[in-house]
C-alpha cells in the first residue's frame, strides 16, 4: 500500500499532507527548510503553510528576524490543537497519560493490573481512568483526537489486536482497537509496548539524530523495539524484537513459552526473582531470607535491597543478569548496527552498576564492529516512556494517514 | 536528507520523478495504478507518462484493451535505453555482467582473483574485462549509464569505499568509486556484495511480495544482506548483517578478525576446509587423504566429493556447518522476523542436504515465533546473484537520485 493509496487525493491535498508531515517530524522549521526538503516551490509551501496556520493545527514559533520585507518564523504543530491519550499496558502495571499534541503530559496515572483476569476487567479499569481524565474542567473543551495503547505482546498492527500473548488469557485477537474506537469516537492504534517506547525515545529523546535505534525493555519480561530509518520496524508478522525468546546456549531453564534457555527465563525480572528464591531455599543468602520473612515476597525490588546492603549472592544475580542480557544485545548489534542502544524497563531500577554490566556485555561481543560514537544509554523517560511513545505514534499515524487533516479540514478549505 | 533535498526541483520534476520510480519498482503498471499509488491526478500522470515515453526511458507493454475511447497499456522501463555493469568481487573470484536496463544479462564473465595483491591489479583486471564487453559491436552504440560493484567487506556507501576489510590489504578507504567514475564517465555505486545480492533476490526473484528479507551468503566467509521494506538496510556504520563475526558460545576457534569463536571461524568454507585438513592429519578420513594426495588441495569442493562418496567424517562436517549456521540464523529470525531467508554463496554447492541442515537449524530456534508462510530457500540466481543485485541497485539509484532523468532530460524537455 502506497503512502496515499485509497485516498485518491488531489495534488493540493498531497502537498499539504507532505508539508504537515515534515513539520511534525522536523518542526519547528522555516518555510525555506520545507521548500528544500519537500521539493515544493516557495509559492506552494507558502500557500499551504497559510492554510495550516489558519486551521489552527500549526502555529508559528518565535521570530528569527524581521525586516522591511516581513518576518521569518518557524512552524510547528500546535500543542493546544487537541488531546491524545497514550496507554502502556505492562505485565504488572498500566500507565495512562493524557497529553496535548506536543506530547506534553497533562495528566498521568499508574496503577497495578492483573492480566490473568482477561481483557474485560482491564478495559473497564482503563475506561474509568480515561473518563476521569477527559472530564477535567481545564481540558474538557479540547477535542480527543486519538488513542494509542501499547501491549506486552506481539501485535497485529493492521487489525489492532494482540497475537499469541504469552501471559494474557483472552487477549489473542481480542478486538481492542475496535472496542476503544467505538467507545471514544476517535482513531485508536494498538502496538507492542516496546515498539512505542522505542519510537518515543527516537522522537523526543536526544536521539533523533540516530535513525537506527534499538530499545530494550528489561522488566518482568524482556523485549526489544527496533527503529529503522526513523520508523518502527515490526517485521513480517509483528514478532520483530522478540529477543526474550532467543535461546541461550548452555542454559536449560524452562521459559513460560515452553522452550528451554530463553533469555527471558534467565535474565528477566521473573527469572531474577526465581533465582533469588533458590538462594533462600538453599541458604545462599541470609539477608534475602530475612527480607522474605518480613515482606512475604521476593521480586527484583527485594533483590536490589539485599544487594545494596552488601549481599554478595544478590549482587551476583544482578551482575549475571546484566551481563548475559548485554552479551545477547552485543550479538544483535553486530547484525543490526544501530547507533545507539537504549535500556528501559523496571530492571533499570537496579541502578548504574546494572547498566554497566549490560554495557560491558554489549561491547565484549560487538567490538570492533561498532561506530566509535556507538552508545548504550538508559531511557530518558523512565516509567513515562510507554505513554510518551504511544502518544508520539498516535500523532504520527494521525498525520500520515490524513485523519488529522480531515478533522481540521473545514477550517483549511475555507 | 530528504528524498529531493539539494535539487530544489520544481514541482513538475517532482511528479515525473515519483512516477518514474513507481514504474521502476512496480512496472509494468497502468496509468490508473500510478494515479492510485502516487496520489497524482489523471492529467498529471498522463502528461508525465507521455514525457517519459517520448524520452525513450519508458515503453508501453501490451494492450490490455482497446475501445472507441482509446487503448489501455502498461508502462515499464525500456530495457534498451542503456547499459549497466554489475560487478561482484568475492573472496576468490570476480563476476562481471553487462546488462540492459531491464537487468537482462548481455554478457557475463567470471574469473579468479587474488585479493592479497591490493586494489590496483584487481582493478586493472576489471578494466580489461569491462573494456572488452562494452566494445562489442552489437552494443557499442548503447550508452553506459552506470556501474555498481559489490565488495566482500563493510562499505562506506556514501563515500564508495571499503572500510576495515578483513582480508583485502590496501582497500580500506581506497577511492574505488571515484576511480571508476573518472574512467567510465558514469555514476558508480559501491556496496557490500551481500547487500546487492539481497536486493537482487528481492527485486527480481519470486520474493518481491516479501518486503523484509534476509539473504545469507555462505562461501569463503559468511555474511548477511538485509532488506527492510524493500530497501537495503546498511546500519549506522555500514556493518549491518556482519553475522560471520557473531561469537558462538562454547567455541574457541580463532577467527581471522582476531576474535574467538566467530561463526565464520566455524561454519564458513575456510573453516570447513580447515576442519577437513585436521581429519587428514589425524587419520579421520581415508578418502579425503587420497583426494588430497591426488589434487594437492582441500577446499569445500573436495569435502563435498568425499561426502558424496560415502565419507562419514566429511558428511558430518557439512552437517555441523549447516546446522550451526541455521541455528544462528534462527536466532536472528526471532529478532528480525523476516518473511523469507534466502541462502546463497558457494557452499550451496553442497546440495539439498546442506540446505536441509540449515533449514532445520533455523526452525529449531525460531519456532513458534514465525509466520506459517515463513520459508528458507536457496538463491534463485546462483553465481549471477551478485551481478544481478548490483545492476538492480544501480538502476534504483540512477532513478531515485534523478541522474537518469537528467541523462534523458533533453528529450523530456522538448
Amino acid at each position: 500500500m502506497g503512502k496515499h493509496s485509497g485516498s485518491e487525493a488531489p495534488e493540493e491535498l498531497l502537498a499539504i499532507h507532505t508539508i504537515l508531515d515534515l513539520i511534525r517530524v522536523e518542526g519547528p522549521i522555516t518555510r525555506s527548510f520545507i521548500c528544500e526538503r519537500s521539493g515544493y516551490s516557495r509559492s506552494t509551501v507558502s500557500l499551504n503553510c497559510d492554510k495550516l496556520l489558519a486551521s489552527g493545527l500549526v502555529v508559528e514559533e518565535g521570530i528569527i528576524y524581521r525586516n522591511e520585507k516581513g518576518k521569518r518564523t518557524k512552524l510547528k504543530i500546535n500543542g493546544n490543537a487537541g488531546l491524545i491519550i497514550g496507554i502502556e499496558l505492562g505485565a504488572t502495571s498500566c500507565e495512562i497519560g493524557l497529553c496535548d499534541l506536543s506530547a506534553k503530559i497533562l495528566d498521568f496515572n499508574s496503577s497495578p493490573v492483573d492480566l490473568s483476569q482477561g481483557p474485560d476487567p482491564i478495559l473497564a479499569q482503563i475506561y474509568h481512568r480515561i473518563d476521569k481524565m477527559i472530564s477535567l474542567p481545564s481540558i474538557s473543551k479540547m477535542k480527543l483526537l486519538g488513542i494509542c495503547m501499547g501491549l506486552p505482546s506481539s501485535v497485529d498492527y493492521q487489525r489492532g489486536t494482540a497475537i499469541y500473548p504469552a501471559f494474557m488469557p483472552g487477549w489473542h485477537q481480542y478486538p481492542v482497537r475496535e472496542i476503544l474506537q467505538a467507545r471514544y469516537g476517535c482513531p485508536v492504534f494498538i502496538d507492542n509496548e516496546v515498539n512505542t517506547m522505542a519510537l518515543g525515545e527516537y522522537s523526543l529523546g536526544t536521539e533523533r539524530k540516530y535513525k537506527n535505534l534499538l530499545f530494550v525493555k528489561a522488566g518482568t519480561g524482556i523485549g526489544a523495539g527496533i527503529i529503522v530509518n526513523g520508523e518502527i520496524y515490526r517485521g513480517q508478522t509483528g514478532f520483530a524484537g522478540n529477543i526474550g525468546h532467543i535461546q541461550m546456549e548452555g542454559h536449560n531453564e524452562i521459559c513460560q513459552c515452553g522452550k528451554k534457555g530463553c533469555l527471558e527465563a534467565i535474565a528477566s525480572g521473573s527469572a531474577i526473582a526465581r533465582r533469588a528464591k533458590q538462594f533462600i531455599s538453599n541458604g545462599g543468602s541470609q539477608l534475602l531470607r530475612e527480607v522474605y520473612e518480613k515482606t512475604g515476597e521476593i521480586t527484583a525490588r527485594e533483590v536490589k535491597y539485599a544487594a545494596d546492603h552488601g549481599d554478595t549472592a544478590c549482587s551476583q544475580i544482578i551482575r549475571e543478569a546484566g551481563t548475559i542480557l548485554g552479551e545477547l544485545i552485543g550479538r544483535i548489534v553486530i547484525f543490526f548496527d544501530p547507533s545507539i542502544v537504549i535500556i528501559g524497563g523496571g530492571l533499570t531500577g537496579f541502578g548504574p552498576s546494572y547498566l554497566s554490566f549490560i554495557r560491558d556485555g554489549v561491547l565484549s561481543q560487538s567490538k570492533p564492529w561498532i561506530n566509535p560514537d556507538f552508545e548504550v544509554k538508559e531511557s530518558t523517560f523512565g516509567n513515562k516512556s510507554g505513554v510518551i511513545g504511544s502518544v508520539m505514534l498516535c500523532i504520527k499515524e494521525l498525520v500520515s494517514s490524513g485523519a488529522i487533516l480531515r478533522v481540521f479540514m473545514s477550517q483549511i478549505q475555507k
